[in-house]
């Protein structure tokens, strides 16, 4: 099987262009078996560029994580999708219409030289209804509602971006912050669903510093809908404006909240690092 | 540049055929480039598989750490190497003779329809000396010296394979232990260099399982010379004989210390897992 490894702001899948390539009878298995960064590839997980089912779109994204399970969608995994169409010429556009788990997103590519630098993705409305997020804090959304947990009260602002996110404001990001506090948020009896959890610094109305706890996988190096959610907990706190450059361990997002149809969309980096060859067992 | 990922045991390097390829003009700078697991290629570092400096022998094998550093040999990578040799024809014999920062090694390969599966490598003889290991602790070797850390006392025998290691036979292997007391026996100041230690529970007199917590990298899945220096140390405390079966958390290894000529040998796995090319920053 031909694959290439890319990352977006250092989220890293195994990529496999199923226009050319047969796409694997069992996805799950061979995620599983790429994923693993000692005894395969090395990656969080499989992602599948497909032709589109509707051919007024012009292709079709499908992911799946480590644990060979299958996720709707990936904010650094279509960067790299679309990035990947228009650099190998498998599609030669700037204006990419991509079908997901979550529905059909536009994405739009900034390209020098044939190749692509930076990719803005629709990333849609926040969902701030607690029932729906969900949340039992009060509030739709919660804004800055007190949780106590293990002796110490954070302030929670909860957002959902198709997953709930828990973001509070602190003045410093320090690990003990992020593993002694992440996994105790993430399970709180106030997220029936539990919660990824997002640390942030704001440095100025503009520009903020993040790090992510995200549910079930432990702290990352950057998480898209993670981005977005701070984005409009920024907002929905008067912190910081619409627009706002997020800093994540693995690479920096840029963020906009449109008050004019109430989309949030997400701007960063896409990479290639290389192409393979590995052997799948049937 | 072309290269092969490959591991033994869990061990796991991104080795370049230099008899093909020219070799990298900054090989440490390469390896901390492709050893990093999100950004890279991923794997505890870069191994250049070389013609040999001598035409008597079959190959030279250099190898650098993740943090670029060079290190004289490693046990699991350099079946590995004769792997790649032998499968891929560049020197098609089962019985070859590795240059290495420790010497010239012969290694003895299993093989089975053109492919090598196991490989048997000569690992010379142990230090015993204290102070050549090097270890305060009192005996040459060490052989179960009492050595309280942190209130708890652990048996230590010491042992070098051209590095130090520091081996306690205990009846669980738990992750308190390793992760505990692994960093502080690492540096205790009994060990003036710093040491490996290696936790290991004795199955039956030809069998054990260990866990090691490397110097300077933490807990790893597999150890080459550190399954030497444990075998060692099972038959200087009467546990087991001089041939054995050790599992770690990567794979299983045969050790063999002779009585004859004092060598130990070790008989592991080598796979090779894809192959690929990466751009790499003149």
């Amino acid at each position: 099987m031909r694959f290439t490894k890319m990352h977006g702001a250092g989220n890293d899948y195994v990529y496999v262009n199923c226009f050319d390539e047969p796409v694997p009878k069992d996805p799950a298995a061979v995620s599983r078996l790429v994923a693993d960064r000692h005894f395969g590839i090395g990656g969080d997980g499989l992602i599948l560029i497909c032709p589109p089912t509707d051919s007024g779109n012009d292709a079709r994204m499908r992911m799946f994580n480590a644990d060979g399970s299958e996720s709707e969608m990936c904010g650094n995994g279509i960067r790299c999708v679309a990035k990947y169409l228009y650099d190998h010429a498998v599609v030669p556009k700037t204006d990419l219409l991509i079908e997901t788990g979550r529905g059909t997103l536009r994405l739009e590519l900034e390209t020098s030289g044939g190749l692509t630098e930076r990719v803005r993705v629709n990333m849609e409305s926040p969902v701030l209804k607690a029932a729906e997020i969900p949340t039992t804090l009060p509030g739709d959304p919660p804004i800055e509602v007190p949780l106590e947990v293990d002796g110490r009260t954070f302030k929670i602002t909860a957002v959902s971006m198709g997953n709930p996110h828990a973001i509070t404001f602190v003045d410093s990001l320090e690990d003990e912050l992020v593993f002694g506090f992440g996994p105790k948020i993430e399970n709180h009896p106030a997220f029936p669903k539990r919660v990824n959890v997002e640390f942030v610094k704001v440095l100025s109305p503009t520009e903020m510093r993040m790090r992510v706890w995200e549910r079930g996988s432990g702290e990352t190096l950057a998480c898209g809908t993670g981005a977005c959610a701070v984005a409009v907990a920024g907002v929905l706190t008067d912190r910081t404006e619409r627009r706002a450059l997020i800093h994540l361990l693995g690479g920096d997002l840029e963020l906009e909240w449109s008050e004019a149809d109430d989309v949030v969309t997400m701007t960063g980096p896409a990479a290639e690092v290389f192409s393979g060859e590995i052997a799948i067992p049937q």
